[in-house]
């Protein structure tokens, strides 16, 4: 239990985990278009209006739960920047698999972006939405701009780089492949990218 | 009047065209929540039966509807990879302004990527959705890689290069900004992008 001297409003943050634990299993196994807030309400064992009162829409509900599927990419400076960003575009396209999955039958050869692009469309459709995706990005990506700026610090990359740009390339072209083009990403063009914005396109 | 001796189905294309122009008008002035397939056919003068037949579902139609919005933006070889890629990627940032402020207040400080992602969203909900847009994506950016094949058989770029995944981290960054990030995309960020793809991260 939790003791009664404690900070915050511990009862609502007992049920804000109850209810996100079972939308998670819930999203999994449905995705999101047959995914009800009020199944996930009655799973989690709480009253409607207490789910509605944390996340107005389906949407509110379904992106703070995509935000706690996110693997934390263990992110340090190894002195191979080039390794590094291997490492976390890989973990990136493992984590993007996973929720596109989400609700969707496993081994089927299907290539759809999912449940990627319903979190994207929920974060074009409501401001708050959008704003709190915009910060999740923000927050997960200042761990490896900050590598990209100690690869500069330490002389691997152009002094003068600017260390967004490169990332927003690399994430990029796999958002862009997933979301937009339908191509296939795995471990080889995760290299080939890897290599083409280090050395550069000019001759 | 067509001739009777026209090939195809003239009276069907003619209906065709006559949706598609009023579901334009409607969903530029609605946007995606707010676009009623029943209006778009009302407003066409066409029965319901024969929308539904050629487009099954609002997200089969709007997907029509956007693909036919997208400026085609001359691409041809200049000499100069660096200018025509600054000049084509700005062109996309232009296009992807108009398609995601589609049904939003005019002049509104709201970045959101509106219709873009709906579209992103539809293409992952529907499988032959999915495969019409990335038809259109690959008919689309088969003219720019065009362009980088031969800029690369002038020299102008590494001969080693693909230029797949060079388009991918430009036009990429572009997408990613707008759908996930919310980082704001001009002519200056363009610029740059398009310098660090060329000249590479790596010192």
């Amino acid at each position: 239990m939790v003791p009664a001297a404690r900070r915050g409003r511990p009862r609502a943050e007992g049920a804000d985990e109850k209810i996100l634990g079972a939308a998670l299993e819930l999203l999994l196994e449905r995705g999101y278009d047959r995914f009800s807030v009020d199944e996930a309400a009655a799973t989690a064992g709480v009253a409607k209006t207490t789910l509605y009162r944390r996340w107005p829409t389906k949407d509110h509900l379904i992106v703070a739960v995509v935000a706690r599927m996110q693997d934390e990419v263990p992110v340090r400076y190894s002195g191979d920047v080039r390794a590094d960003l291997t490492r976390y575009l890989n973990a990136i396209v493992h984590g993007l698999d996973r929720v596109r999955r989400a609700g969707r039958p496993a081994g089927s050869g299907d290539a759809s972006a999912g449940l990627v692009a319903e979190v994207a469309a929920a974060a074009a459709r409501h401001a708050d939405v959008g704003a709190a995706v915009h910060a999740m990005f923000a927050r997960r990506n200042a761990v490896v701009l900050a590598l990209l700026q100690e690869a500069r610090s330490q002389g691997e990359l152009r002094p003068d780089l600017d260390p967004e740009v490169l990332f927003d390339q690399l994430a990029g072209a796999l958002y862009y492949r997933l979301l937009v083009t339908g191509r296939p990403l795995d471990g080889a063009y995760v290299g080939r990218l890897v290599s083409t914005a280090l050395e550069g396109a000019a001759r």
